[in-house]
């Protein structure tokens, strides 16, 4: 028995999330479907985590155990002939039996775009929120300083999470300019649910003026989901990269810039 | 009566192209709709030029008279609420009545991009023509230099065109390599029909060694459409930028690395 690792690439635009789902199309069920056309499947795909409805991805990791007689660099080619175009296989090899893309995560980046500007874009559409009011740049970067390092972040969660340990290292919260977009680039030993998407609605709320640095220290320090801003939505949400012991994706630890190149999208 | 420009973006992957067709869904048509739902359209749209079914625009140029009430300026919010997410108008302002989309085009640029490597990707798959053999970086570079410059592009059209002056002035071919990508850019004082595509497929001919240099400067001397490589796919294909007398869009002249930040998408 092989235990092979996946990079995944995708478009989540078209998927309720990463996890199968009873009835709602997955890219979990999607990539399963695959193995199974190859006759390779044993179990289930283990991805280093969920991204929701909506949420893109390119470098999620995954794994899988088979006893199939593919040579494990070859998986990447032979499931992309059985995946939808939103999908993308980049790089299958087989790892050591111990390899577990959830367990052994240490850390994820993750980039979420925003396009500023009166007029929507098309090119981009399922990439990036849109905000046409103007944002102050310099009390986002004010709000991002104090979000960065060992926090509390349980404000920075959906409400009626059951998550206990609340502590994050945010390592990276960077906002980059580029053309009409900014970039945000999050990086962390592991995030909360919905957190990127919360750390970017705050930094968004106080570009805008509704919040101010004061809320956010204090949303830092009561912990109280509703003293920090809304959630921003899914579409101009990228999972990167993510890191391992010895290991990591070549978009983890990049910079949002570097991360254009790699995938002909922004992000 | 005001002559009003507009600045388009456009994925071309749904439509026939820019020209109006009579059954295919076309980018004029659907502009030209948007207009009459706004009761501002008086006689046609014209557009910088025609662009292939599957090509995509940054910054497509057109014009239209009306005499409707819209403030120029707001003619591109107004429009792009009549428009489909894969179309949108970034710019529109009123203009001198001798101004003309077409007749008063100086040059284009246009970025073609290839995508390099053996698995395909998810987030850039429509904007880019996939290449997984190897290609010789350097006999390319040596092919575009041999094209650049003013010459009878006469075999660099699709044939049949009935075109009787094919001498061009190609100003800029460059070939920039980001991650797995290759940008090529062109920009010429006008490009005959397909001639970015013919160049491209010429270019990538000479990459994986099935034309060699003397067959390049073969197809510039002899006029002969199959001297030159295939057509390269509408799908890699961007309209960056026009340029006018004093006037140009930001695309024209940009680098491949410029319009990636300024599209949020590479090109």
């Amino acid at each position: 028995m092989k235990n092979i690792r996946l990079v995944l690439e995708y478009d989540g635009t078209a998927y309720a999330g990463w996890q199968r789902q009873p009835r709602d199309p997955s890219v979990q069920q999607a990539v399963e479907d695959a193995l199974e056309a190859l006759a390779a499947r044993r179990g289930a795909l283990h991805g280093s985590g969920r991204t929701d409805a909506g949420v893109h991805a390119l470098a999620q990791v995954a794994h899988f155990h088979t006893d199939a007689t593919v040579p494990p660099r070859r998986f990447a080619a032979a499931l992309n002939a059985h995946l939808p175009p939103d999908i993308a296989v980049r790089r299958s090899e087989e790892v050591d039996p111990s390899f577990h893309a959830r367990l052994g995560a240490r850390a994820k980046t993750y980039v979420y775009t925003v396009h500023t500007g009166p007029q929507r874009p098309a090119l981009a559409r399922r990439v990036c929120h849109l905000v046409t009011a103007p944002l102050d740049a310099e009390a986002m970067e004010e709000a991002a300083r104090l979000l960065r390092g060992t926090h509390d972040f349980a404000a920075f969660q959906a409400s009626g999470s059951a998550v206990t340990r609340t502590v994050r290292t945010l390592s990276r919260l960077e906002i980059e300019a580029a053309g009409p977009f900014l970039h945000v680039t999050a990086e962390a030993d592991g995030f909360l649910y919905k957190m990127v998407r919360t750390l970017v609605g705050t930094l968004l709320a106080v570009g805008r003026g509704r919040l101010g640095p004061a809320d956010v220290e204090e949303a830092l320090r009561s912990g109280r989901r509703e003293c920090a801003g809304p959630t921003a939505p899914a579409r101009g949400l990228v999972l990167a990269g993510v890191a391992y012991e010895g290991w990591r994706t070549p978009g983890y630890g990049a910079s949002a810039a570097g991360l254009r190149r790699e995938s002909g999208i922004f992000c």
